[in-house]
């Protein structure tokens, strides 16, 4: 059975992993929050990742797709503040530097080191910095850091977990709330574990419990350019059994997911859009993803407003064959539509419904038996001004 | 030569058309707004017409498939305030009697009657007041009517076109804004021209001009379930060239687009994105949408914010092969981005062109001969405000 150990508290992430250390600090390139962090396995680890869909990609992912040819690695370097994105070849040369700064320091292979930026496009990181704040990481990695802080970020709140499953320990950190400040890109989501699985597998689970999570999450459509998940295997727990190590990933992967559109910029409501009943899970997803994507469904529910009218129309425009006339929909346990017409439903707890911090959609398309559900938040005030007042 | 003969005027619109005349009246469906408006032919017209891609269709759209399977029309009726969509079987049943209606006024056949509604999701047309409303229709068409207001929700413009070609004439009115109120959708265009073409041709012309244009405009990417284009030719004028009509149409479908995208719900300001030097037209096109799809290009326009690498990742994220290493990047004429890094341009001046009326970014992909433009528009605190403080 999965267990939480702990969720948001000291030590936890993926210092609860047997064998797993890790650190965060202030390098300069934040003024005074922390920009820096390490994670670092005491045993060369099996690893997978999976990386952004934009065709325009970060220096860093290009340095990781190289180290993870032979699905080995050991340790993450990440900054945030800068995500040396569209930085051309000065910024690869720059990755391939943070990786050998920290390897040298670790006493591992540099190719052992993955590595990860989080923030501005298009400038430079400041090597200088990143060279002082290399040297010593050894002796500060503990069970104590803060990492998950030092990739935020304007990420509002930090976002780790950790789940037992069998004897071995599922911990990870992320970021991600849209892009927060001007530029500031990225979700990030880094794994270990302490089970043990081939890098095959690793990348098998890891893409199954994605394509469940972080890939149905949307704040605002737009895909970052340096989205990056990394799982590592250190093995120092032994063998679990699959399915529930499976399980496990996935509650890991949907719960930083959540995370990370109840963090949306500006949001000030979790919207979860669960699709049932769909011909194809492809169906299923696109239809969920419409809903949580629509600007018109997000408004509606940032100002409790029971419009179904708009889940409607965003269920009709998601790319999918449908028969309108054959859609139920629910706000949370309240049917709303009844094979495509309203039904005489009370619009007082239909609002009440939607005032909460949760708001779930059910819609049945009555068509098949795949299901699937995305993440999203509420559009406000509030994200434009992020995304309209701050400047570059 | 494409000529101009007035944009905005009166006895514009569909009303320059020789033998087209209209009337926009209230029958009750709004308090004192126009809701109500017919466009007809003195002489029959072949005629075409495209519908929203949305899976959830309104009634009236079945109405005029059926109608326009034989590419005849003569006469449009539309209503504004409700859009008899998700009104399942009686629905149908009302844009067909709304059809017959006018047809036994006008004297025409019914099938030669197409329908229009446009507003709220989910309502019951008031069939009583459409009866009272039809009544002595005939005598109230007129070159003077105001069909353009008649059509509009809560537009903030009507919108109307008319070009001279060769000896013939095209005629235009339109409506759309986004979905200014609660539920209220679609964009409609209703197209009149004394040129003469089999309906086979027009409905070729149509299509072509569309995807220039109105495929070629979002405001909120929610796709209507009401989204009508029509033509009709009544070859009153005669023989026109091809391929000047079609380069005329063009000009009417896209500057009614413009229109509708510097109204859009919130707007303060027309984005105008080209894409150029691209693989293949569906690759210019998809990305020069994702440009003025993305929330936070959009947020930054409102913000007058020259913040590129927004653009960066919407170019990346628009599902076409790239090249990030070859894109350039202009605001207006001035270069911001060479083969994918900023160029040292002068902010206050990139500043300067943002905070214009109407803001163009050209992106040059460098990659093919292909090119394409959308239009859309920024995304401000009104339009959450319109979308959210409104209720159903």
């Amino acid at each position: 059975m999965i267990k939480f150990t702990g969720e948001n508290k000291m030590s936890t992430g993926v210092n609860t992993v047997k064998g797993v250390t890790s650190l965060g600090k202030n390098v300069g390139i934040k003024k005074s929050k922390k920009d820096f962090a390490v994670i670092c396995s005491s045993k060369l680890c099996n690893a997978a990742a999976v990386y952004t869909q934009n065709e325009v990609k970060g220096a860093p992912l290009y340095v990781n797709m190289e180290h993870l040819k032979n699905g080995k690695a050991q340790a993450i370097v990440v900054n945030s503040g800068i995500s040396n994105v569209s930085t051309g070849k000065k910024g690869l040369k720059d990755a391939h530097e943070m990786a050998s700064l920290a390897a040298k320091e670790l006493g591992i292979r540099k190719e052992d080191v993955l590595v990860a930026s989080t923030g501005l496009i298009g400038a430079y990181l400041p090597m200088d910095k990143i060279r002082r704040g290399a040297k010593g990481i050894k002796k500060q990695l503990s069970k104590q850091s803060k990492a998950a802080e030092a990739i935020m970020t304007t990420d509002l709140a930090k976002k780790e977990i950790s789940v037992k499953v069998g004897k071995a320990t599922i911990g990870a950190i992320a970021k991600g709330a849209g892009m927060i400040h001007p530029n500031m890109a990225t979700m990030l989501a880094f794994i270990a574990t302490d089970a043990e699985f081939p890098s095959s597998k690793l990348r098998k689970m890891l893409k199954q419990s994605v394509n469940k999570s972080f890939n149905m999450l949307s704040v605002d459509q737009d895909t970052s350019t340096s989205d990056m998940a990394i799982l590592m295997a250190n093995g120092l727990a032994g063998k679990v059994n699959e399915k529930q190590f499976q399980k496990a990933l996935d509650y890991v992967c949907v719960y930083l997911a959540k995370l990370m559109a109840k963090d949306g910029e500006g949001a000030s409501k979790l919207i979860i859009s669960n699709v049932k009943n769909a011909k194809t899970e492809k169906d299923a997803k696109k239809v969920a993803k419409s809903i949580i994507n629509s600007n018109l469904v997000k408004c509606a529910v940032f100002g409790n407003d029971p419009n179904w009218g708009r889940i409607m129309g965003a269920v009709g425009c998601a790319g999918v064959k449908i028969n309108a006339d054959g859609i139920d929909i629910y706000f949370g346990k309240m049917k709303i539509v009844a094979g495509g017409i309203a039904t005489k439903f009370d619009k007082k707890k239909a609002t009440k419904i939607l005032k909460k911090k949760e708001v779930e959609f059910t819609v049945n398309l009555n068509q098949g038996k795949h299901s699937a559900t995305a993440y999203g938040c509420d559009l406000t005030y509030k994200y434009v001004k992020i995304n309209a007042a701050y400047h570059t």
